[in-house]
């Protein structure tokens, strides 16, 4: 996959090293694995979501690889905040040494505890909160509180004595959030006065101009909605996304209307944000969805999961008229979301349905009803000029991204060569504040698919992709070894071509000719029989219907 | 597919049916089919390009049942402009009946003829422009000048005695476009007064507000951004789109540099374009590319196809260095295009590619570098006050749009019983201005794959989707029928699964056993005996793997 590959020299004492496992020319998967004097401390271990490329596939994980023999060296995780880009990989880590330990803030640590219960792991952890200064080992950590689409996130900055590094994690700089908790800049100049000698900053919004909308703005938006909306109403969004929970739930008050939790995720996440407060709820104004029904339609707002389109979700069972609750004409559909690219089509096919279904479907396209998580070129801007990083390693983005970002850097006055676009698997040493790329390692895809981890390949992809377009044919004989005479067969299977199997009867004569000749011609194992096969079949299939299936011949000597 | 399928009663003389085969509730494969009096007229004839979850399929049909047994009653196809959705399904029609005469304008005809060319048929044609009138049997046609993202787009009038029809075909109200061919708004207004009963708009951009920017705009963006560029350009845009290359052509021409068409399709269709003077070439700007890489590098730009990310187009081949031009530092690529949904990924991989080659990579998300083809929501605000017509079917558009487009009919008047949203094979009735919806026929998707025209089943096509989620495991087994023993196999293959076949070694016995348990309790035929494999291996692969590839078993009886 990465191109270059070569081994770094051997890390010498007193230099950190930095190695990127995942999030560097992608979105998702981020984790990156600091190294100094023989230990080594890990930021963040998220998972990444499949590409239509990559069919099947559950999850896709940092390539554990570079530290699988290193792993008693790990002081410990730092979970920047509680989204599954950053947190969904660590239950894969945990399987490999349990008592590895997490340090994060409490909401994000309380999310990744419930998720890592499903599989029963009780970790190891340490609450931490923006201010607070631990140490492990050589690595002194401060950490710094930053605002983003969850509440509780934080970046952090990692002393040494070979240099300072500041790892934002994923931020933006709303200045007026619900919450009041502004991404701390006092920090960052406090930080950059001192000397900031290594940068990784968030690059999923350095492409877009200008400045990260508020999300107050939202609720305005949601209250208008609702109090216009003559019946039931059904808000989507992330589970994750607590602030705008929060705001469905008072827009939802301020209208006299109750509030019921759809979605395994959704009761699961706010049943956690409410019991460590962060998400207030008002007296009375939740409903279990079991008694939900009871309630009037112009009294009930449904918060709900699968904004994404995701086929199993609520809403998507919603829009087929497979969900408990029917929707129908008079119902206003709310998607407070992104639309993550590459879930269009499932996306629109869900508003295509509610609508059908009589639904008003409110989205980002027709209303302010969603705002990023993350920084814009602006908010990016300022942070670089608080800041003053003496390099830039930008991190969280595609490559498009990782360039606009450093693009910011240079155009805020830092040297254009101390800025490094790389990939994942890059080694990055840091000394006296020099940075180098010392080496990149061979970095792949690790792939869940159920319950098994890594055993799905490229190749199996590769494969899995051929039988998506093209179907196969899977052709049974058994083969006299001297003569070529089928015994058993031409037995003819395919599936994803053709319904009707009688389209093969004209090819079989044709491998029944062409295993004699092979025998003629002195062909005599199994394997160079199955060869003649897919030949032929190939052919045949390739002249009367230009297509390309896979073939899967089976010929056993008798 | 459909829902409440019922026949209508038989047509009676004097009453207009209209019947749309596609491009209801599906942007794509445009057919409609209108009859009166034992005569059928047909408008468009186009294609749909297949989603995500129809893979392998290289085009999508309308389905052509309903006329099938009626071709000869066919008094001709009007074809309202050259995009492959209103004419890509022409050469399937012909094929059924090669002398069915084709109606259309000057530009649209060439294309068409272009396209059966490679068919080798060679179709009647009757070119019209606007103003025109023709008789077709009951149907008295007249064209109207319309304005799109091709030129020489025409709606139609079709004036019979059970009413009058105003089909637009696709368009957009630009006021100052290239050619200063606008929507001819004064015809409109002239059909609108003596009255038009039914009115079939364009409703792809109904849910978008205001008002769609004017091509025109787009000029001095490329003029600017190609004066800039220190290398070569390279502009990527759709291959029909005649007044964004004349742009490009001018915008080149003024930053004295020459244009080389790259794409087989571009070069064909912009050929037809130029001999027939839709695109106005200057003097000595127009390169051959193999006499292109003479050039300077900051004296060339190239106008390529492949703006969709389409794995096989120029833009992607460039972006994985597989094509000629290899694009490097300094070189400048221009999206001039729409990002279509459900193209996000394979574009955005496309931009990565061009970007990490060091290109400086345009696109509509950091430039004005494409306006839409369709009249947005304003614009058809003033299409329906103009016309005020008593009945509307919105047609061209996904359920979303079709709601959004009579909804803005509805805010001008027509009143809301008079709006009609139907479903592909709806049948329309028209007599005396009144409107009914009389029978809705099912209506399939004939998938086109390879040479193959509707082999492809919606079964082969979920069979597909399993084949990618879960790949196969196919199980060979030659079995004695009374007593269960296996006497060849069992011989097990798999793709997409697992590489390591070893896998298999643990179910092998098992499916041994279960044959021989079948056996004893009495089944003997293979059909049964296939039954027992199919399950055995299927709960040992829910159960070890948490997987649910598709198993094929063969069992001979030995």
């Amino acid at each position: 996959m990465n191109s270059h590959i070569y081994q770094p020299a051997a890390l010498k004492p007193g230099t950190l090293r930095v190695i990127p496992l995942g999030g560097v020319g992608e979105i998702g998967r981020n984790m990156t694995v600091y190294e100094l004097d023989g230990k080594l401390l890990i930021v963040d271990c998220g998972v990444l979501f499949p590409e239509e490329h990559q069919p099947g596939v559950d999850l896709i994980l940092p390539d554990f690889t570079p530290i699988r023999d290193r792993l008693d060296d790990v002081l410990g995780v730092v979970l920047t905040h509680g989204h599954e880009d950053h947190i969904g990989a660590v239950p894969y880590l945990l399987r490999l040494r349990q008592d590895i330990p997490l340090i994060g803030s409490n909401l994000t640590l309380a999310l990744i505890e419930a998720k890592l219960k499903e599989h029963r792991i009780s970790p190891y952890t340490l609450t931490v909160k923006e201010g607070q200064t631990e140490q492990f080992g050589p690595f002194e950590l401060e950490f710094v509180a930053v605002n983003h689409s969850i509440p509780d996130a934080l970046a952090v900055a990692i002393k040494t004595s070979a240099g300072v590094v500041l790892h934002t994690g994923d931020f933006k700089m709303d200045q007026l959030p619900l919450d009041d908790r502004i991404t701390d800049l006092r920090a960052f100049a406090r930080l950059g006065e001192a000397g900031v000698d290594l940068f990784l900053p968030d690059s999923t919004n350095a492409d877009v101009p200008g400045f990260t909308a508020p999300e107050r703005g939202i609720g305005p938006v949601l209250e208008g909605i609702i109090a216009k909306a003559p019946r039931r109403v059904i808000v989507a969004s992330f589970s994750s996304h607590v602030h705008r929970v929060q705001q469905v739930l008072d827009a939802a008050h301020a209208n006299g209307r109750r509030v019921a939790f759809l979605g395994r995720s959704m009761v699961r996440n706010m049943g956690i944000a409410a019991e460590l407060g962060y998400l207030k709820v008002p007296e009375g104004v939740l409903v279990d969805f079991k008694k939900a029904g009871d309630i009037p339609d112009d009294k009930i707002v449904y918060m709900s999961t699968g904004s994404q389109g995701e086929p199993m979700a609520v809403l998507s069972r919603m829009a087929n008229l497979e969900h408990k609750i029917e929707v129908g004409k008079g119902d206003t559909v709310i998607l407070a979301s992104s639309l993550i690219p590459g879930n269009e089509n499932a996306v629109y096919r869900v508003i295509n349905g509610l609508i059908k279904l009589g639904a008003n479907v409110v989205h980002k396209g027709n209303a302010k009803v969603h705002v990023s998580g993350h920084a814009s070129a602006g908010e990016l801007l300022y942070c670089y000029n608080i800041l003053r990083p003496k390099n830039v390693l930008p991190v969280h983005g595609e490559y498009r991204h990782l360039v606009a970002n450093a693009d910011l850097a240079v155009q805020t006055g830092v040297p254009e060569e101390n800025t490094f676009i790389v990939e994942n698997g890059a080694v990055i040493d840091l000394r006296d504040g020099e940075v180098a790329i010392v080496g990149q390692l061979d970095i792949g895809f690790v792939y869940v698919d159920g319950s098994t981890v890594g055993e799905i390949t490229d190749a199996d992809l590769k494969d899995r992709r051929i039988l998506a377009e093209e179907g196969f044919i899977s052709i049974f004989a058994a083969v006299d070894a001297q003569t070529g005479r089928v015994i058993v067969g031409p037995e003819i299977q395919a599936r994803g071509f053709a319904e009707d199997e009688a389209v093969f009867d004209a090819v079989k004569p044709l491998i029944v000719r062409a295993l004699a000749e092979a025998a003629e011609n002195g062909t005599r194992d199994s394997h160079a029989f199955s060869q003649v096969i897919r030949r032929t079949v190939g052919r045949w299939v390739n002249t009367q219907h230009r297509r390309r299936p896979m073939i899967v011949p089976v010929v056993i000597e008798a």
